[in-house]
């Protein structure tokens, strides 16, 4: 089988933990037995994965050290967290694979993302104009005014239209190489009117591009590893129930009923709708890392299809 | 011709600039110039490249913010300015191609180098000799005194022995693609006794690299640009002389006599050297960035050979 795997944060590092190189490593060394599990029973894996917290460290270094030094724009922080998380998921799995006979090539691609230029979206409920100046000072969010209906927060959220190095990934990928590419999402650039490419301060969705990435690989499958065993619905409430099937038209439906948080599962569901639409993909999986293998199987998790 | 460009620190950052992103940006998009003026003419280039200042100032941002956030080992800064300076020349060298006729495909491989460890290297900022001691103190590290301008933290060396991502770069290289790996002389690694990877605190010399990668892609030419016109000859003195060719029995006679200064051309010599030794190499140029073209075609630099 052609699987994408997409990693989620905790794959790299865990809540609560405090980010330093050992517990990354720690974490990535676990990640790397349960993605070589794969290799092992005759899975072609290409990896991607996200960045949030690393990036947000790196972001804070530059913001801490900004006296001494010139701080550097988001888009070069992300592409030192895609050396850096591609670095350690490369040893890792270099390592749990051996210099054996499981000897197939593994091999990060620094990845850039074009991106839709004007990067906003309005999100979450209407404010008055006294609320939004409030919110603006307590939380930091950027307001603005909504079609005269009053005032909404809006987020960075670029689109992905293409990966730069599609070729390259296609290319690695379909002679045997594990592939780790589009970290983070990518490197959100765009090409100037002259056509030059200038990196976006923004980030994009991991689980976005990587609905993307799989149709550009063509793979059968996109498993989605994060930290929850499966996807709810009625989540918190007396009739919460876990979802082991679900199709496109009922992702689509619970979607529509807000079932899912914009910040958390949200994406997900609606990175497989998109996934197993106009591509080969025939399955997505949603699980914990320690159940990768079963839920390939569809034996745990939540497993997505058309 | 094939050819392996190693592009010195200038290339993407200028002695006297602060090392800003657009500085850095500005300069790689001149680099990107006159790299695309060779893959016009037809040559088929792979690229490496120093990462001094940059891992300097990812170390620097560590050390400074340590008090909020762990600060990672040079292996993973390393690691991280590959990232960085990947992203930068992908992004300049894919703006100057455009995305019309000459759409070659351009990437950067996160690259770790097996190594001996031994002989050292200074990096990062100077300090003074209270400061110094209390990082022996507190830190393990090793502090020499440099130069006569303060001190500095001193890591080992090590001799590349291989590059493990070897099999993705030549693939890459030899289907058209221009490679961008092993940069700063990649990610020192070393096998532990279980056969587990782990990251060296050390800084490889991405000239001695840059000989191993042009042996490993068997290139012809080993294009060394740097800040310089020509190798030199009684450097300073009232018989200076500038050389237009040498052979490599006179660069050994010339390292012999301690005609290059170690910590700038002589492991360039050396590694010119190396890459003549033994391998498909038949010519080394050693010349200034603008030079690039004419030094390719023996009219400008430095040229060795057998």
């Amino acid at each position: 089988m052609k699987v994408l795997v997409s990693l989620g944060g905790n794959a790299i590092l865990k809540h609560g933990q405090k980010g330093t190189a050992e517990e990354q490593s720690v974490n990535v060394q676990n990640t790397a037995k349960h993605l070589a599990a794969l290799l092992r029973r005759g899975e072609r894996i290409a990896i991607t994965h996200g960045n949030g917290p690393q990036v947000g460290n790196i972001l804070l270094q530059n913001e801490i050290s900004k006296e001494t030094l010139p701080p550097m724009p988001l888009d070069v922080c992300g592409a030192e967290s895609q050396g850096m998380i591609g670095y350690m998921l490369q040893r890792a799995l270099r390592s749990e694979l051996g210099s054996g006979a499981a000897n197939v090539p593994v091999a990060t691609i620094v990845s850039q993302t074009p991106a839709f230029r004007n990067p906003t979206k309005p999100v979450g409920p209407f404010y008055t104009a006294k609320e939004a100046k409030q919110l603006r000072e307590s939380k930091g969010w950027r307001m603005i005014s909504d079609s005269g209906r009053g005032y909404r927060r809006v987020v960075p959220s670029p689109t992905p239209l293409d990966i730069l190095e599609r070729d390259t990934i296609i290319r690695l990928f379909e002679t045997g190489t594990v592939v780790i590419g589009v970290g983070g999402g990518g490197v959100p650039v765009i090409r100037d009117k002259d056509g030059k490419l200038r990196g976006v301060e923004a980030v994009l969705d991991k689980d976005r591009t990587a609905a993307l990435l799989g149709k550009t690989l063509g793979v059968d499958t996109l498993l989605i590893l994060t930290d929850v065993e499966q996807v709810f619905i009625n989540y918190g409430m007396p009739d919460q129930r876990a979802l082991d099937r679900m199709t496109v038209q009922e992702c689509k439906k619970y979607l529509a009923e807000g079932q899912f948080p914009s910040g958390s599962m949200g994406p997900k569901v609606e990175s497989a709708v998109s996934f197993l639409s106009d591509s080969n993909g025939k399955r997505v999986g949603i699980a914990s890392l320690e159940m990768a293998e079963k839920a390939l199987d569809g034996r745990a998790g939540t497993t997505i299809t058309n």
